[in-house]
């Protein structure tokens, strides 16, 4: 009997993150990702109850290992000019490591089903938490504290940046996004200086 | 035989937006749509290709109604409060015509087709024009026009809207995006005051 241990279903989960990239959530199947992790497809269902189950653990994987390199990355930023550049960096690496492609599958994909629908949310939750904290830092002591709660600023970045994919994703190209990063980069400075002269 | 008149293909489209809206895109089917409209499934492959050409045409109808109102309510609009003000309440009119539901549902479902995936962003061109339109008023003249292409601004409000109804339809809890819409009234007179002290 195969032993049931955390490297094969590490593998499993790979294998499923690889098939939502390359193939796309439609022709995502038990089938094509035996086929991509070089298994067969009776193991996916001793590590996992069904395929929506598995989607969730790809998309779970996916999501901690970008949350833990934002959350590097943003620990220390604290000027608008600053984040704008790491999400400059943290964008392009979203694209290279070719995450963001199976989330916005699988984030399409479950929308049908509202208990799946909410595991996807509880797992924008520390997203959100993240957001919320960067903001907070940006906008403590200023005039705009008071106004904008950071809570609903953090839901508006996290909104932002789905859209975008979703929009991305629908036409396949990626330029109004990176073209966004830029004028955030561009705008950045002034938002510092106006930050600075609002402080109360 | 069955006259193939406008008024039937709109009864037609009607019946879908109301299966979207109520069924969910997963639980709409042609039989859903007939069961909805009262007439027989037949009629509906007497006046559309396949499901997925009336799906379009139900997005487009949903679409057109709407870019007309936001055509009205934006097209005298001369500074940040003011639209502020006229985006919470088409806001509500979407929420209220339920066409929102409807279109986030075909907009999850069709992202897997390329081909509709184009055809929906083809939808979101008009839509593109106008955000571009407004951004471009509230910028023109000042320090921040040159510095955020109002074309690449527009992207993002469009990117904003279709994420906040994604995650909306994720859990099922419009208040973040009432509370948005909110706090850009909040911000809204500083806004203008930062343009019109900002006037080049």
């Amino acid at each position: 009997m195969v032993k049931k241990s955390a490297a094969t279903r590490e593998a499993i989960v790979a294998a499923c993150l690889e098939s939502l990239r390359e193939d796309g959530y439609a022709r995502t199947s038990a089938r094509s990702i035996a086929r991509r992790g070089g298994f067969g497809q009776a193991l996916i269902y001793y590590h996992f109850e069904d395929l929506g189950a598995l989607l969730l653990a790809a998309l779970e994987n996916a999501s901690t290992d970008r949350l833990r390199r934002y959350r590097e990355e943003l620990a220390e930023v604290a000027t608008v000019t600053e984040l704008a550049a790491r999400l400059a960096e943290l964008y392009r690496e979203d694209v290279a490591v070719g995450h963001v492609k199976a989330v916005q599958e699988v984030v399409a994909g479950v929308s049908a089903s509202p208990e799946r629908g909410r595991r996807v949310m509880d797992l924008l939750q520390p997203w959100h938490e993240l957001a919320e904290a960067v903001i907070q830092k940006l906008v403590a002591g200023t005039a705009f504290a008071p106004l904008v709660p950071a809570g609903d600023a953090a839901f508006a970045a996290l909104a932002l940046y789905m859209g975008m994919e979703t929009m991305t994703h629908l036409d396949g190209d990626r330029a109004p996004g990176e073209r966004l990063l830029e004028a955030l980069r561009a705008v950045a400075p002034i938002a510092d200086t106006i930050r600075e002269s609002s402080r109360t």
